[in-house]
């Protein structure tokens, strides 16, 4: 870590006046940021002798992006069986019944922080099996993570016993708790893979401990239905009923959810984790997001795994959102560009309940940020440096990526992980997995 | 032009068989594909000396992209008001009458060309002001265009007079057939900027020169409205009663269709072009495209112009066909990669009638193709190259594009265009659109 200062920027800050500075700077003390500003204030503050000087030529700057829920493992899995109905149950429980292990979600996982870094993502939360060996990952990565191991009540790749997540939970939650930038948190997979008994237990860990949880909420058809029968209640009505929802509460998805769930959410604190191109593509649904965000909920931007978006990056999601909102609400004047950046950032940084740190780029905050190249073709011309990134950037865009003022990823370049040793270790994994998913479309084919 | 030796990649061909090489060769003598096959297969063609031989080393080869709907010159105005509702009347026809003229369109479509070369597309349908000038910038650079003036009931930047694209289009038709590579068409802007009169008579010199005639179709609103309230149709049943839909006719957005109209259209033989984003974006609903494939309407993608998409390249269009769609239809079986591919290609050949020469990669027809690079950390793993072109492949990943033989991209950089100087024109032209911007921001403000 040294002293940087970036300058001839276009800056994003996505404070709260979503001030912004058409040629600023932006110079970096360790880990936070010392100052911000227009250009020309810059010589009231020193020759910064000690810092790293970067002339930023019209690049645009902006917080780094966070990624609230991800399955960063399940890399290996990219664009397997991409059309295949009720595919949770159908395909991706026994793909994972017989294929994964330690091994593959580490392999998985470091190569996902590559997609993510390459991206602009500084922060992803990941709920996902060996989360410790995960977290040992993001650790030595340099990337911000909120980590938590998945809880249910089958067998899993990391547990020989029903609600092993527990246990396993509470001692990853103590071992990583007071680490600078692994976060641990608590993940209960789905009310449909936990009971009552169970999701309590969780929620009691998540409170003691003070730790965000975790859960994929009114994602499913069969979900509001098993709810409905058992309970006569909304999923929502129902996490209510049994007392888990609170301010650490992250629902993941949130699609199926009637106007009062949306007032029992924003009552209760709970945030949001919308996930644009995941949702659509397994033709689940539209969020209702603008309800949500009416009533005060933060709505933050997640890419769920990568079998299911396909990429992780929160830079494609930026234009799905407001293209699919924009449709689904028939109103183009909703969610202009500065809203669906906020989404991105400071609204992810609320999710994870680290908003005072991060997700916005003012004075006295961590540096997390992003930087964004306009040399190439899709970058120009930029009327506006917020519509250029939400409907013109693409990931390949992103010219550097920075945690708590370290630089992890420069001119395209990973400076903190071995791009080609994660590819290779990558391309070895799938061979093996090519094999189990050809029987089981197989076994598919023969059962429709 | 010379002769080119392509080996050792993967190859989607998407002729009728969808055929696919694993390690692949394609051999391209002049402007044509002479040889196409499994790598092995090659050693029995000769030796290739007279050849530029290429190891494409695990790249994905595929035939060229084509949008079939696009207005390039609009380049200048990209991300400019992207939420403002009834955007084309309040906004987008006010600021072309003040701002658009020569110098403008042919900047814009320089640059547009270097967007579309650097993304895949190999022919482009065009639509708008000045294609004269147009056509010469599009034949300098050596992609294929299909172009067309637009013919409107008022003036126009290129027309003091009301139709005065019509006198303009017979002229243009007369001076571009027999172009190896520029066609020319006719465009009717569309019902409510046209009357019956002069669509008849655009009708007649698309038959007489046995050219494509291009149309907005069933795209606003206020369109439907029109034509119910004055005819007492539909916009499609109002066109076929006219007697203009025929196989020459490509119908551009195609949205409010319903089935009596899918009927029509698949009976006179139409071609669609459905623009899957700038259609999301504005708001304006998901055209039915399952139900006009099913109906054989062979429908191909478009862009729209960059004010619209915002981008123009297909590549990132093909995910969001697949999302939108499965969304829309509540059907995650639909849409799978390789038909989404096709739509990207053979379809948008048989769109503008190419079909015979373009759209598929098969021995005897043009050399029109796009190679992907996989070494980019979205390109990997590749359990299928059709879904990680569609789901997860950028248009920063492609590597060569090349049109009859010629390559006009290789490795990101352009052959026949000046990037650089392209960039400079339309940076100083947008400076000069920015204060007419801002003058109708402001008047749309004090008018809500």
């Amino acid at each position: 870590m040294s002293n940087l200062l970036f300058y001839n920027a276009a800056i994003l800050t996505i404070d709260p006046e979503y001030r912004t500075y058409e040629n600023g700077f932006i110079c970096i003390q360790g880990d936070r940021i010392e100052a911000i500003g227009p250009s020309q204030a810059m010589t009231d503050l020193g020759d910064f002798a000690a810092y790293r000087k970067i002339d930023c030529g019209g690049k645009i700057i902006m917080p780094g992006m966070i990624n609230t829920h991800c399955h960063m493992s399940m890399m290996v899995f990219r664009s397997l069986a991409d059309d295949v109905p009720d595919r949770l149950r159908r395909y991706l429980f026994p793909l994972e019944a017989r294929a994964m292990n330690r091994e593959l979600a580490v392999t998985g996982a470091r190569y996902a922080m590559a997609e993510l870094l390459l991206g602009g993502v500084t922060t992803v939360y990941d709920a996902y099996y060996f989360e410790d060996d995960i977290a040992e990952a993001v650790a030595a990565s340099g990337m911000r993570g909120v980590l938590s191991e998945t809880v249910m009540n089958t067998p899993t790749p990391s547990a020989a016993q029903p609600y092993g997540g527990i246990p396993y939970t509470r001692n990853f939650v103590k071992k990583w708790q007071g680490h600078p930038r692994v976060m641990p948190a608590v993940n209960c997979h789905a009310l449909y893979t936990n009971d009552t008994e169970h999701l309590r237990e969780c929620h009691r860990i998540a409170a003691d401990h003070d730790v965000t949880m975790c859960m994929h909420v009114a994602e499913m058809d069969f979900e509001q239905q098993k709810c409905r029968d058992e309970f006569g209640l909304t999923p929502v009505g129902y996490l209510h009923q049994i007392g888990i929802l609170d301010e650490r509460f992250l629902a993941a998805h949130a699609i199926n959810v009637d106007d009062q769930d949306i007032d029992i959410l924003a009552d209760c604190g709970v945030n949001v984790s919308y996930n644009a191109g995941s949702n659509a593509k397994s033709a689940k649904g539209v969020a209702p997001v603008a309800k949500m965000m009416a009533k005060g909920i933060p709505v933050s931007l997640g890419t769920d795994g990568p079998m299911s978006g396909n990429t992780i990056d929160i830079v494609t999601q930026l234009s799905l959102v407001g293209k699919i909102q924009k449709l689904f609400q028939n109103d183009r004047s909703l969610f202009p560009p500065r809203e669906i950046l906020r989404m991105a950032t400071i609204n992810g940084a609320k999710a994870l309940r680290m908003d005072h740190l991060v997700g916005s780029l003012e004075r006295g905050k961590r540096a997390d940020m992003v930087i964004f190249e306009t040399d190439s073709v899709n970058m120009s011309p930029i009327y506006d440096p917020s519509a250029a990134i939400v409907y013109s950037a693409n990931p390949s865009n992103v010219w550097a990526t920075i945690v708590d003022g370290e630089i992890l990823m420069e001119n395209r370049k990973l400076l903190t992980l071995n791009f080609e040793s994660a590819k290779q270790d990558l391309l070895r994994s799938c061979q093996k997995i090519e094999a189990i998913a050809k029987t089981l479309d197989r076994e598919i084919a023969t059962h429709n």
